[in-house]
């Protein structure tokens, strides 16, 4: 007999295993606070403004409004609006007075990080920045591991577009290729250390 | 007697003085097929991506989204959100391996740009970029005269940060300390150019 939940969805008793997993997950997840990978980033980013380190800002998230009431004595009110596809990437700033432009994503997949994650005019958007003489990249979780990687918008690119019919990068390249950042306590992500070892002469 | 629109509104016959004031204004916004600076800016960098000049983009309008529907077979619709106040500048990118920050302001005002066009966490955003060695300026027009120009964000927060009890600066200072951008075809403002010439070493 299936059992449900009043909202109809089946209830299947937990196997020991997947009760395992998920206190190590939950274990690992205390570890990051439980935070996604846009807040820990946007931490890092308003801990680095604080100290003067650079100044870099995730981009608001691209609305459609359609409709706008104006009540009398009180702030306008959007009634009707839409999610826009955006057409570069989510974080952009400056640091030692190099352009820096990024993207964050996470993946629940545990071997690659599929292309899916990324739109075609984002790519593009990437490309230009590099030829125009900016630093682009991508920073990917893989959130099953809780592992960090800032992964250089060359390789990236490389792999998009002249291996796109694989539509994924393996998870071993970006480990090999990129670079892990740790997860520390202040700041959470401390992306620009990296940027300072491997991309900017000292 | 007074002589009211159905909505309320005075009619006062039009002098003669205003109606050719009118007629010059009408063949001033000709010239700029009336078109609003934030418009002329979105197809000058348009038009600066494609020529693979620079990257140049319009950050979205911040929006604060509160009830978001999920119909069936359709795309999310926002169904309360407001408008918030944006803590950075308008329009940032890439030219030349520089960032490129600034800020884009019509004003009626015939003889000063008021200070009120400009928030106080946007006038220490420009600061910051300043300070990290981005290229920080606004672009301001005054619109009763179809007048625009780029002005370097060092003179402005002078203006701002140390006089600020005049909430304003004069147009004729801002003639003097900025540069005019001619409204030609294509680009519709070619502030790189003026970038170029004042700002960066050729």
């Amino acid at each position: 007999m299936t059992i449900r939940y009043p909202g109809g969805k089946k209830y299947s008793p937990r196997s020991d295993k997947l009760n395992s997993r998920l206190a190590q997950k939950k274990s690992l997840q205390y570890a990051n606070r439980g935070m996604t990978l846009e807040e820990d980033l946007n931490e890092t980013n308003l801990y680095y403004r604080q100290i003067g380190r650079a100044v870099i800002h995730k981009k608001p998230t691209p609305v459609q409004v359609v409709q706008v009431d104006y009540p009398k004595r009180s702030a306008a009110k959007i009634t009707e609006a839409y999610f826009k596809q955006p057409s570069t990437t989510d974080f952009n700033g400056v640091y030692r007075g190099k352009y820096i432009d990024f993207e964050a994503k996470e993946t629940k997949n545990k071997t690659s990080f599929p292309f899916g994650n990324i739109h075609a005019h984002q790519a593009e958007h990437m490309k230009n920045v590099q030829e125009h003489g900016g630093l682009s990249f991508l920073i990917i979780r893989f959130s099953q591991f809780e592992e960090t990687y800032l992964y250089d918008a060359s390789h990236f690119l490389q792999w998009y577009f002249e291996q796109s019919e694989r539509k994924s990068i393996p998870k071993r390249e970006i480990e090999k290729a990129g670079h892990f950042i740790p997860t520390t306590f202040r700041p959470r992500l401390d992306y620009l250390s990296i940027l300072d070892q491997f991309y900017l002469s000292m």
